[in-house]
């Protein structure tokens, strides 16, 4: 990507994720600005599409673009000619989440047709837990979801999801991985959630939680962690934990993503099924 | 401008100018720091004088600064040996929006004397307009100001500005561009204007006034636009809106800045009124 | 350091600091990434160590990380396998600002050994006097230390050092520079000050008392000043002065250790007092 320009737009605050993408910029050799919105004229009241046709009448190339409104990447997607690349929109999407989760299982088992996986918490804010859904369906693992029934809607039984409000009863029918969705405290103020507490002894991974998974069963979290509330230390950093290889991961699939959004080729043999 | 350093200290929120700078900074292959003041020893009370003397000290070749005060950039400029650029300081002046503005009306007409220029909106308040009323008469074009009489003093009629108050009888003159500058909404809360409604029904763009332009007229805004209120969408969208074109010219009249300012040489054709 | 990535962790407000490791590794062609703790996850909560671990995670070489607690970098250093690299802990150690204290001074006298070195201030707080104190007596230095009792802990005697509470009678015993160390104002709510009039006029550093430093005597200061405070315009722009001197050769310095502790080698004549 020499000589391409990279403008990442952070509306919300993040750690990984924008520094994940700014690592991918520079190791493809982009030139990379940062925009956050407190220190922008977001202040003065601009749209949101004004602001990004202004940053593409710069003659940058690719907008990362993370945003609290579903749809926001979507919109401007369609209403403008750059290159878009959504890093999380409101509840509804985080496709570079979604494909670096599925990488580092496919990574394990060179394949995902047929295996089990389990999403845990809060699936009604989740974008991590839509994108992993969607992906996880496509490439042919069977899907569960298990939280309280405040933060699981059954309607995601339509999509041939299983429906758990109970996790022990979930754990029960055998899973190959189990992904541990950050509980957002700073958004659980709403009475969705009895207590932190009461959360944790129900649906919280502990150790002879996670001895129950399938042999060889691999335990996520998307980060990050609140140690101690949805996930114990013994878990996350245990054996079966594959948390900081998502994180890896998640720099090598966005450099992919990247690459390819700009106009690379992938190799004839990089299609994950067909290996 | 490789091995250069260039620091831009921003005293001010901006997203379209700091923006610009480091696009412009980095296409040169200058080494780009960014400093705002909310992240910095601002905080603990350093007088700026003494922030560019430690930022001049680590060998920095250029500051391009934006600050609150005017003449800040001026007396930085008188007590340092650096080369300091100036992005906008107080209600003073904006170099750079001033060239890149008139830059896209010579892009168009390949020469400005003779063309009328009005500028509606907030005058008093406004380096947008200063810098653009200074350089439009240097180069020989006709300049008229128009906003309500508490924020176009009648004092700029003394540098050869025509003044109205009235945008309509302003419009009956004839115009060959329009530069709508942006109601500053955070700075209105002081009784200068009655309300948005009474401002935008008496000096706003609309399409039937942009038809009172001369043939070919342009229309011009700095940004960010307050769509509905000094601009309607229809005119910001429109044929005669050139407002994207001074994005794209502000990123080169800024590399041109940078690259003169550094030494570079300019070709001896490239003296507008010249070609 | 082409091809190395430097992670810049700043949980507190810097500018010198920052910019400084900021242009030394850009100097030495790393990759940059910047991280403030306003713009992140740690407002999610995030422990630093998983923080830090994540960083790491994504491949990365050096941390230089700048934290309000007291031995965070070393925890890190400990728990993880990254080059961590100390920009200030606490009330801790400043080691970088240590090394290019000393170093200024180093590059007039050419060695240490039985200069007087006097530091004044809150030496409660300053972790820029630890560093230096730890530094100057490793080289041979005579170190002294004054400012009130309350902020001058008798426990420094143990280490070798005069301790003073009085500025004239430790002039009076000659020294070959005097470090001033900022009065941190948004600290001292804690009545450990009478007023800043009163500190003024007890421990500031004006012509009169720096004319009493033996002759070719330095004056110093960490930055940013407080003019009017601990130190006066007239002695911190004077001829003794080599405060800028200080942030010139703070970027060497850190050039120097970065290199270093991503394994180049350092020229044999390069120990200072071997030279």
């Amino acid at each position: 990507m020499r000589g391409q320009t990279v403008v990442n737009l952070f509306y919300e605050p993040s750690t990984r994720t924008r520094i994940s993408f700014e690592l991918a910029e520079k190791r493809l050799s982009a030139d990379v600005v940062n925009f956050t919105a407190s220190a922008s004229s977001v202040q003065k009241g601009e749209s949101l599409r004004d602001t990004v046709k202004n940053i593409l009448a710069m003659k940058t190339d690719v907008v990362v673009i993370r945003h609290p409104s579903a749809g926001a990447p979507h919109f401007l997607a369609r209403t403008t000619d750059a290159i878009i690349l959504n890093a999380g929109d409101g509840a509804h999407e985080h496709p570079t989440q979604g494909l670096l989760d599925i990488y580092t299982l496919w990574e394990r088992w060179r394949g995902l047709a047929g295996k089990r996986v389990l999403i845990v918490g809060d699936l009604l804010h989740s974008r991590v837990a839509r994108s992993n859904i969607w992906g996880l369906l496509t490439l042919g693992a069977e899907v569960a979801i298990c939280g309280p029934a405040t933060l699981v809607p059954r309607a995601f039984a339509r999509c041939g999801v299983e429906v758990y409000t109970d996790l022990d009863k979930a754990l029960a029918t055998g899973f190959d991985a189990i992904n541990v969705l950050r509980i957002q405290l700073e958004r659980q103020r709403s009475d969705f959630l009895p207590t932190l507490r009461e959360y944790s002894r129900l649906f919280g991974l502990d150790a002879a939680r996670a001895r129950r998974l399938r042999p060889g069963g691999l335990v996520m979290h998307p980060g990050p962690m609140n140690r101690g509330v949805e996930i114990t230390s013994e878990v996350a950093d245990g054996k079966a934990s594959v948390i900081l290889d998502q994180v890896t991961n998640g720099l090598a699939v966005r450099m992919a993503v990247l690459y390819l959004l700009c106009g690379g080729q992938a190799p004839a043999q990089s299609e994950p099924e067909a290996a």
